[in-house]
């Protein structure tokens, strides 16, 4: 799209830094109690009255986390508030407010960084957060995304990554890898795309796992869910850099060790399809592929018939004393290490 | 700094992404009782009682809003956390925490990042803010710094942009243009040192105004001056892009009009002598120099008493109705326009 020289393009220069930020964000209209101010003063003013107040940023850098020539801006704009979101609901928490700051090179033009904020504007609604501030400023070279997500709970609901212990059950939302596969249909058909830039992929079959690699939707509906079922969680994360890596900071945070089971590892169709077309391990996928923003909690052995056969939720496995350490079960029933093998940005590739 | 090949450097890449963190901010102590929980779960917790709570962001930009080659890192993290708070206390209000977040490229050894999050750490201690938050990750190229201040108020000691109205006083703390100034020498000294890199820049002369450009102060002093005083501001914003600029914001959001009287602007003996030796006028650089984090307010007529003589504070004009419009009114009593020449990322150079 940023290719097409053909369209009227607005240049960012011509609104300037206040002009873009009034422009980008008139459409916005607050729809929280707890929002008493939004843009357009210092700062913010937000009232949480008996409520706490929890909070969460996160980067997004071109040509780190997102490649934009695959990933439309306004899908952009979207998982980036969506990723942010997740966090909040990863305290088991209610997204109330966020801020978006972004820093754009003069290679966009103003249409460009309105399809962003088309995104960022049907996420706000989808989710229900008031946009409330944010920074607009010019960057020496691509975009930048950085958003901080406010939320609010009741102090006795908060989830944090300690607090479950030795025969809790671990419980997983959706299912899981398939964010991971949509990456790699993407990838493929950027690859087929250099060779033959006339070739028409055909995406419909993999349309489920690419929606999840482009349009994640954060679990703002667990934490209601989980009221009305009447269970507290005794830890929660959200499960951004792959089941392995979460489940190892549940054990390490609350000082526990871990049986997960393969064969109850949740996997849609669509991934196990793709998984053998790729040739990839699908157990493999769900631990290490991440950005699949669902929730990964634990709960109290006496909640088991509260949750068992819940749609939205799997059991997967269980917490044990941490000198048993963290072990996936296979379906072939022998125990191998859980490792880290999450996103790390810093690494070379 | 950066350019010393002899140190010893650490890689970014050895640690990764949590091991950078923690790394960075295990020496940071929580000081407020708002703060429940900071760094080290999916999201903070924080609690204000009944106070309302104020938040504000920036993005700050290698290139862009800093040059390295003259900026030290901790003087950079310093002033990261510095032009933030201001932000929130220029809504009358405390602050109380901060997140930050930064992208680096790999040019960046440990160390680097170590001296940017010294900054950052005498910041929090001098401002008593709690780090609580944030995100690390690479840049593709050069540095980021994105920072959230949180901050808390009673309700009604909360100023906004709009509330002034005519025949309130204006009112500025401390002086103005040194900022600009001292970015005037540390460019010349960069020209300087490009030309003959072995020569020695006596900055002695000039250290109150290179400060207020490297290392500025916010003015946490105020809202407890002013409760102490016993003075609502009516409005109230800091300046960061130059009080021309910042007068016209009150003025927009207020719906008024105002004159500044030149003679009144506060400058420092070093910026007026600065200003000669650059021959630039100094009442143009209080006006559009912008970066001095001071703060710019408005006070009904009847507090007039409890402000004068203050050493703090200069009045320097007074509201008026919005169809007088916002003038300058010069020495020679002429008057003159104000028009806002605030600094516009966008602007190409």
């Amino acid at each position: 799209m940023l290719e097409d020289k053909n369209q009227e393009r607005t240049s960012l220069e011509k609104l300037g830094e206040f002009g873009l930020i009034d422009h980008l964000t008139k459409e916005f209209t607050m729809q929280h109690e707890s929002t008493l101010k939004g843009i357009g003063d210092d700062a913010a003013i937000l009232d949480f009255k008996d409520k706490k107040t929890v909070l969460s940023t996160d980067l997004l850098i071109e040509g780190v986390h997102f490649d934009l020539s695959y990933v439309p801006l306004k899908h952009l704009g979207y998982k980036a508030v969506v990723v942010n979101l997740s966090d909040i609901y990863a305290m088991n928490a209610t997204a109330t407010q966020i801020t978006v700051s972004i820093a754009v090179s003069n290679r966009f033009p103003l249409e460009a960084i309105e399809e962003l904020y088309a995104g960022i504007a049907l996420a706000c609604k989808k989710f229900k957060v008031d946009l409330i501030g944010g920074d607009t400023t010019s960057s020496t070279t691509g975009l930048l995304i950085s958003v901080t997500a406010i939320g609010e709970a009741n102090e006795k609901n908060i989830a944090f990554r300690k607090g479950t212990k030795p025969n809790d059950l671990l419980v997983v939302t959706g299912d899981l890898g398939g964010a991971y596969m949509g990456l790699q249909v993407l990838e493929r058909e950027k690859e087929v795309f250099k060779v033959n830039p006339n070739s028409q992929p055909d995406l419909e079959p993999y349309s489920y796992i690419v929606e999840r690699q482009l349009k994640p939707e954060a679990r703002k509906d667990i934490s209601g869910l989980l009221q009305v079922l009447g269970v507290q969680p005794t830890s929660m994360i959200d499960i951004s850099d792959g089941l392995s890596s979460e489940i190892l900071h549940l054990c390490k945070n609350s000082e526990v060790g871990c049986n997960l089971f393969e064969e109850k590892i949740p996997l849609d169709p669509t991934v196990i399809s793709a998984c053998e077309e790729f040739n990839i391990d699908s157990t493999m996928v769900a631990l290490s592929g991440g950005e699949d923003y669902e929730l990964l909690f634990t709960v109290d052995q006496k909640d088991f018939e509260k949750i068992k056969g819940n749609p939205n939720l799997s059991i997967i496995g269980h917490m044990t004393d941490a000198s048993e350490g963290a072990h996936l079960i296979t379906r072939a029933n022998t125990k191998i290490p859980l490792t880290a093998q999450g996103w790390n940005s810093f690494k070379s590739e």
